[in-house]
């Protein structure tokens, strides 16, 4: 790509992209899942539409703004996968969002409902909520035996309740992805169950993380949320998710700095976490990884510096040269740049604008 | 504020951001020390114009992109302290703006000295150099016995050098401050000294960081460049370096959850990594602090979610309201939102753009 792109930049490759929507979208079919990928790892509308092509029933995000991005963009079924906290703004928006598509969003509090109900008023019957359950990795979601509760009160409150939802979010581990599956099915069918008890019809047990999606347990779960998959990233490659060759996001970078001593090897690239975010796992070996130099480790990152460390018998690579950078985690990346570099067999051949960065509420 | 501001929102209190400048500058001005505030904090004009206003001979920036906005906006003297390898394009851009303003730079290379000189052709005569030095924080910079080498060829290649600047980033640790800032002097003095041997005139002994400007040794370094001053952040608040009350920058943001059962009594808030960054030094408490509940721990941050854990006998905040949270390390959280919402005195009255942000190269 020479001097024709500036560093840091993220680029995105369209074939290994469209590979891994492909991928995602038969693996699901086969089980008998609906995809409904979260749009907040990309937060691009020409990804969007890729994976609607490919089969997905809708799109899940995290906040009404991202709703409100993708809805102008033509996607016609969202669903918000948070537990708002409506405002009287907030509510109108959602109401007009819900007016024009299909729209659904997560509650896991009695007071949540009633919020809900009473802001949204005549609109609530428009709007679906899908009440949020704990699987285990202890964020939001209210437990098996307080759904019944949420659920009495959200249709006290003129909503109408479609199902259950959560995020096993402990499946970013090494070694948790299956316990974590378990526990995600285990979780929505006794939620499932004791409001099937209660006379509601649960037409929704979603589910899904990009570690756990392909051991989703197919008797139990409706729907699979997974995100990270349309890109990868080095956490998804640490845990063994993903191989290099399906990392389809990478972040090119300049050694802007190279000290080769005994001891002390390391070069210092330009993407900090400006463009990389900060997100470190415990386990992770480091603050993201360079795909061409696998034994490296980025020791160091600070806003505008990446520290990388090489080994005793290395070559470090020249100041000036170029190198392909995999975040740690690739969501925070593209709410950081306003676009993206698109390319094909190493050509620059799109710019994609990161339509829904910065939507936060 | 009530429903006019949505959250998450970045909060900014004017008056507490012109006492933090006045204080700085006035302590600058006892010591004699010339003050270049790092803008890679604010990334905002009307912030800039402040600091200017109040006697900063200039500001220092961190990429040639937020030199051109804060040109744009009238500055007219940057130091981009940041050792730059040039491209055909970026040399452009930089002797465009040296065209216009007073431009300096950072190198820490022979390489990137002839590289730049070969670049810039005849605008080289037009900016200054400025050689990094390595403090004891080991992320660029030379050492200074291998400072004569490089200001040699920069000399060679038509640049002309002005003296040397460090970053004593190892300032940010508990008690890291008065050896920090001992580093920082030993380390300038010595460079400076082999340099005016060598045949150079030093003007510039460039140092300075927020936790240790105060300690700044003004019989050696002759101008400061902290960033972070300006608005606090919970980094700060812990290291002992500003109390609450100084602390300008905050994030507004709702409790969307609460679970309050014996031994496990947390909040979650809408304020996650999207807007509160991830930075988390090892000896930091948390992910953020909460500015009106200094005794609760934010233990987890994903992106749309702060997980805030409380003791025995707190009482937990409503679903609902609205708390405000410090942020780790200011300076990411405003490479992540557009605007901020300007108060005094519990009311909104302006609103600034992050003119800066996304300025990534």
């Amino acid at each position: 790509m020479g001097d024709m792109v500036g560093t840091p930049t993220v680029i995105v490759d369209v074939d290994v992209v469209d590979r891994n929507i492909a991928a995602m979208a038969a693996a699901m079919t086969a089980k008998g899942v609906a995809l409904r990928p979260h749009a907040k790892t990309h937060k691009i509308v020409e990804i969007a539409r890729k994976q609607i092509g490919a089969g997905a029933t809708g799109l899940t995000v995290a906040t009404i703004g991202e709703a409100e991005v993708f809805a102008d963009a033509g996607i016609d079924d969202v669903f918000i996968a948070y537990p708002l906290w409506l405002t009287r703004s907030s509510a109108h928006r959602l109401a007009a969002l819900a007016a024009r598509i299909d729209v659904s969003f997560g509650i896991d509090s009695v007071e949540a409902a009633v919020a809900a109900g009473r802001l949204l008023g005549d609109a609530a019957s428009n709007v679906e909520v899908v009440i949020e359950l704990d699987s285990g990795h202890h964020r939001t979601g209210v437990r098996p035996d307080e759904v019944v509760a949420v659920a009495n009160a959200a249709t006290d409150a003129g909503l109408r309740v479609s199902g259950v939802f959560t995020f096993p979010g402990h499946s970013y581990g090494p070694d948790a992805q299956a316990a974590a599956a378990a526990q995600e099915a285990k979780t929505l069918r006794r939620a499932a169950d004791l409001l099937t008890k209660a006379g509601f019809r649960v037409d929704v047990r979603s589910g899904g993380s990009t570690p756990s999606a392909l051991l989703v347990d197919s008797d139990v779960v409706t729907e699979s949320r997974p995100g990270v998959y349309v890109f990868g990233d080095a956490q998804q490659w640490e845990l063994g998710r993903v191989s290099a060759d399906d990392i389809a996001l990478t972040v090119l970078a300049t050694v802007v700095g190279r000290y080769d001593r005994p001891g002390d090897r390391r070069i210092v690239l330009d993407s900090g976490s400006k463009i990389l975010g900060s997100d470190r796992p415990a386990w992770a070996t480091g603050f993201a990884r360079l795909i061409d130099y696998p034994d490296a480790r980025v020791t160091a990152l600070s806003e505008h510096h990446a520290t990388v460390e090489f080994g005793e018998n290395a070559t470090l690579p020249a100041r000036g040269s170029r190198i392909r950078v995999v975040p740690n985690h690739v969501c925070p990346v593209l709410n950081l740049v306003d676009d993206v570099a698109v390319v094909r067999g190493g050509l620059v051949v799109d710019r994609w604008r990161v339509a829904a960065r910065g939507r936060n509420g």
